[in-house]
């Protein structure tokens, strides 16, 4: 078994400002989001679902990007919005959001 | 099938003086050496491995500590030695280091 869960990285790299970058895209605010919004929810922790910062996932062109392990799910997001139904359907639901998922 | 084929994160995450933290033991430095040796072996890239940094992993006291994606093998590791012996067992030769793989 997984030590958690769910365990989710957000790309919160910063590139020079003429290259696309996933911080440029709210990447930061929206993981901290998250991050507080799960343990809200009484959801983090060993054994349950943890929130993650991460250096440059190596996605640039399609971020900003977020992957969930250990399924191996990538994700792309605009807004709070999106990180919600990220954590409604996917981490608590179980159900994947298709119309985010990136190949 | 996963973007990445192992996914590795370093907890690199820096905590005040007094408390206990990966960066103190060398998390950093060592992420950047299996960094460069992983490029240099060719083995970098989509479809192959990913050596990331991440911010705090939860689990201070065990470290310094990295995870394994998709497989969830964590690991804690002293150096350079360590750090050789986990990409050339287990992300080279599929074969998970036992004598530094945490429970």
């Amino acid at each position: 078994m997984s030590y958690f869960e769910h365990h989710v990285f957000f790309c919160c790299n910063q590139r020079p400002e003429d290259e696309a970058c996933c911080a440029k895209h709210g990447a930061q605010e929206l993981q901290a989001y998250a991050k507080s919004r799960i343990k809200a929810l009484g959801l983090d922790g060993a054994g349950k679902i943890r929130i993650n910062k991460a250096g440059c996932l190596g996605r640039c062109d399609e971020g900003p990007v977020l992957v969930v392990y250990p399924e191996g799910v990538w994700y792309t997001f605009i807004d709070q919005e999106d990180i919600d139904e990220i954590i409604d359907s996917h981490l608590v639901g179980g159900k994947i959001v298709e119309r985010l998922k990136l190949a």
